[in-house]
């Protein structure tokens, strides 16, 4: 099931801006401290560095990844999740929109 | 004084994409059903329309607006905002990035 709303959070208002506009994020706090982003990665293929680890969401359109190390790109759509570890890097491929939730795990 | 953050909202995690990307914006509502966007326009010249009233906040960046039926451009930075009456457009030119609050007046 697709997560449509996350209710009673802070919002940052100024937008995160990666790659000349082809990612653009917000980024959320939750009451705990706990923070998220939601996101857009526009058409585009794009390599993401991680610091902690995080999970990727998927609330619209769709994307291919691709985890360093692997040579498989997977695809993942709305209601998926993918992992990524910490001090790491995935490679993204977008042929329209994909919407997200970052979780820092 | 630029509004940073903004607290206890419900955000709507799809994010909305005009002008192929050159607006990026996640709709936010607050507990008494008033309904707020933030985003950004990045480096583009674009006409919006307007069905109800908005008032833009500049929380980043800066744009410059020109209004309907004005011939003057204007500059609106972070913490300005500016009127857009119902039914109507504006012209919007950004050379980098305007982040913003859009309240629905």
């Amino acid at each position: 099931m697709t997560t449509e709303k996350i209710d009673g959070v802070t919002v940052t208002t100024k937008a995160n801006v990666y790659f000349d506009g082809k990612c653009v994020s917000h980024n959320l706090t939750y009451p705990d401290g706990t923070k998220k982003s939601v996101g857009v990665v526009l058409a585009a293929e794009l390599t993401f560095g991680t610091a902690a680890a995080e999970i990727m969401e998927c609330v619209g359109g769709s994307c291919e990844y691709r985890l360093a190390g692997s040579d498989q790109w997977v695809k993942s759509g709305p209601g998926e999740k993918f992992s990524i570890p910490a001090d790491s890097k995935f490679d993204i491929r977008v042929a329209e929109a994909y919407h997200y939730i970052c979780h820092y795990a």
